[in-house]
């Protein structure tokens, strides 16, 4: 398997801005996200700061922004990473079905919608999940409750309703939910609490309690402190300094994964730091080894 | 006279930011620099990694910064601050021949280069350039000469190898040199002018004439502490924390002035963050003098 010289977890301003850095500079990187790019730009309302591009609404910013990709030559890899295990000398990245290597990682997955659910860390690998792609083997003929943060969840949740018995999906936005299924069941109540004993049994809504087997959270982006164990968090974000290092050697990040303000001009700022701070560390364990 | 509730002093990329976001949350505001933008901007190579605009040559990005502000109405007062005084309740900006007065001030001056060598400001843009990263590519299987004031730069030089066929490194340091390749030499003559036609193509050196493609001159020195008397500065950078905060309440820097990497985008970037900064600031201030 090819070790990536720079792994880049994220397709918003912050990534994108670190893809083409970390390109100009001849790095072997690594983009992941979604070849859409990111839901909330192309969704956004017209953004009047982002300097040289004035007045843009988001689907005319993030076209711009494929163009640039494009122009670079550079690749999606669409896929979702649920870990980022820091192995000493280099990084390894839980895919859905691959594992990745990378000798630096760069994180640019975003701002955690919500907080987590009372139990959700508890109970996580114990009947939570964030990826129904990974885990849905596991319900095959059992209960599951699916927690979806976009439209674009839609397809794990059919996915899931194929193997598992029976699911209850709780779609937390306004668009109308296009499912039809008939073990699926599309609840409008709010889910509150995860419970259970040595796991997850219980979903508790605002109706009442709902016994399951397990719960699926499908948020666009995981907790910075579960998507690397060890990394040093701040309320909710990920602690960094000026060059955007993080408390991980070799692991940087950039965007509103590392705090106030969501702008898209100071996330792809801080993603072209984040990428020549990774060459420059790249740079240096280079010269470590040949000495 | 108008007291401003922000003044900003620059227009590059930082500036110009900051400008346009302080402007869409209602400040009003000093904006001092020249109508023509940045000469560095303007005189840029093809700028490959501002985010949303590929491959921009220097006019082009300038063209699209004036475009974005004459959609915001913003004005630049054409000035050149000599001194910014911390008054305590204010400060005081002293111009050409005006005295403006600011409840918060923005630097984004960048940096302020050493004095030029002979021919160095003729060929800007043709053939002489301050950024590795950014004109490495124009210079590919060619010859250049790179000048660099501090060992930090030895990164750069060690790109420009990779791609250029050829580079005379000039260190202009004591340090000891910490490169090996064998198409890099390291001289130790002085550079004294850069000579050529419609573009540079001779380094006059003490020893005699190098004949170059393009000559690189990687400076760093600046003195904001000479424009803000009392302002804290590091390796003759303006110090700031993540919020672009200086050792001044009420005083905010953005952009090459703040330390590497010079960049566009991540002058951009900061400028966002310090006008939301001085927007706090302000806001704060009014809450106290209600109170």
């Amino acid at each position: 398997m090819d070790r990536y010289d720079i792994a880049i977890i994220g397709t918003g301003p912050g990534g994108l801005e670190a893809a083409i850095t970390a390109k100009i500079r001849n790095k072997n990187i690594l983009l992941i996200g979604n070849k859409a790019l990111s839901l909330k730009v192309e969704k956004a309302h017209t953004i009047k700061n982002y300097l040289g591009i004035p007045d843009a609404a988001g689907d005319k910013l993030s076209d711009a922004f494929k163009k640039h990709l494009i122009d670079m030559e550079i690749e999606i890899t669409e896929d979702k990473i649920s870990s980022v295990y820091a192995m000493g000398e280099y990084f390894a990245l839980q895919g859905a079905e691959v594992m990745y290597e990378a000798e630096s990682v760069i994180l640019a997955t975003g701002v955690v919608l919500g907080k987590p659910y009372p139990g959700e860390e508890k109970y996580l690998g114990r009947g939570v999940s964030y990826c129904a792609t990974c885990d849905a083997p596991l319900y095959r003929g059992k209960t599951a409750a699916v927690i979806g943060y976009s439209p674009k969840e839609e397809a794990e949740v059919l996915f899931l309703s194929e193997v598992c018995e029976r699911v209850y999906y709780f779609p937390l936005y306004k668009e109308a939910v296009n499912l039809d299924k008939d073990n699926l069941e599309i609840r409008t109540d709010k889910p509150l609490e995860i419970k259970g004993e040595m796991t997850a049994d219980t979903l508790v809504t605002a109706d009442g309690e709902l016994k399951v087997d397990g719960v699926f959270i499908l948020r666009e982006s995981v907790a910075p402190s579960q998507l690397v164990p060890g990394l040093e968090t701040e309320d909710n974000h990920v602690k960094v300094n000026r060059k955007l290092e993080t408390s991980i050697p070799g692991c940087f990040a950039c965007g509103d994964i590392t705090g106030t303000p969501y702008q898209y001009i100071k996330a792809a700022g801080e993603g072209n730091v984040a990428a020549l701070s990774a060459v420059a560390y790249l740079d240096e364990k280079k010269r470590k080894q040949s000495n």
